[in-house]
């Protein structure tokens, strides 16, 4: 097996197609993680995505710094994984996001992803299911993959 | 779908049969997220693993409180995750480690699975390849599963 680092445009590569990874954040140096679903704009360092307000919306908001993780192991010597460090931009409703409002809509709403685990809580908990929008910009990137061989 | 939250019994279920999974560390309330490879002591709640060092192990000296993730996705309506909060407990070669070292390989080495992401780094940076142990005391331990229906 051989391990090599990704360039940053094969990591963006990885980010495009996976839509679905993990997102960590942290309050008081305790790191939490959580699997979403997000879409990376191809022309811009912004990963969107939902979610209703909960655990994670509350950190993120105290504290913007986040990590997103995306992983494809097919076996012992065949597997990419990526992380982005990263910070959460809520996108409310204030003029000031307009514009990336209409870019998340646009991109989520197209790829028809209302799915995912991260935007559902367990229905003891369902008094406030309306998502916000956010956005992670991606501030740095790097990636390995590996494949069999010497 | 229905969403509902597991027991602890249930999580250390997911647990103990999935081995992979995703661990998050903290430095500066910066997160961190990294593949990992682990195995749940069946008998305490401790996740054990080895890693090369790098700038995880840097991190969880520094502070020790990190996050485990689990997710097993099927589809849409039929997925798992887990989540636990824990504790970086390195196994060094002191006497007061000496069980605990004895313990990690016994479960490591028997279930052969020293060929994780986590411990292998791209070919550049090979010059400190001795695993070191390592152990992750879960503090809390949570889940949620969707299965299909209304």
């Amino acid at each position: 097996m051989r391990v090599h680092e990704l360039t940053v445009v094969e990591c963006r590569n990885v980010l495009y197609r996976a839509r679905h990874g993990r997102l960590a954040c942290a309050r008081d140096e305790q790191p939490y993680i959580v699997p979403f679903f997000f879409y990376l704009d191809p022309a811009e360092d912004f990963l969107y995505s939902f979610s209703i307000m909960g655990q994670k919306v509350e950190w993120m908001r105290l504290n913007p710094k986040v990590c997103v993780e995306v992983d494809e192991v097919l076996d012992r010597d065949n597997w990419t994984a990526v992380v982005a460090f990263g910070r959460y931009q809520e996108l409310d409703d204030s003029p000031a996001h307009a514009d990336a409002r209409l870019r998340a809509n646009e991109l989520l709403q197209f790829h028809a992803a209302w799915w995912l685990p991260g935007g559902l809580k367990p229905e003891s908990a369902q008094e406030h299911r309306t998502p916000l929008l956010y956005r992670i910009e991606i501030v740095q990137l790097t990636g390995r993959r590996a494949t069999p061989g010497d």
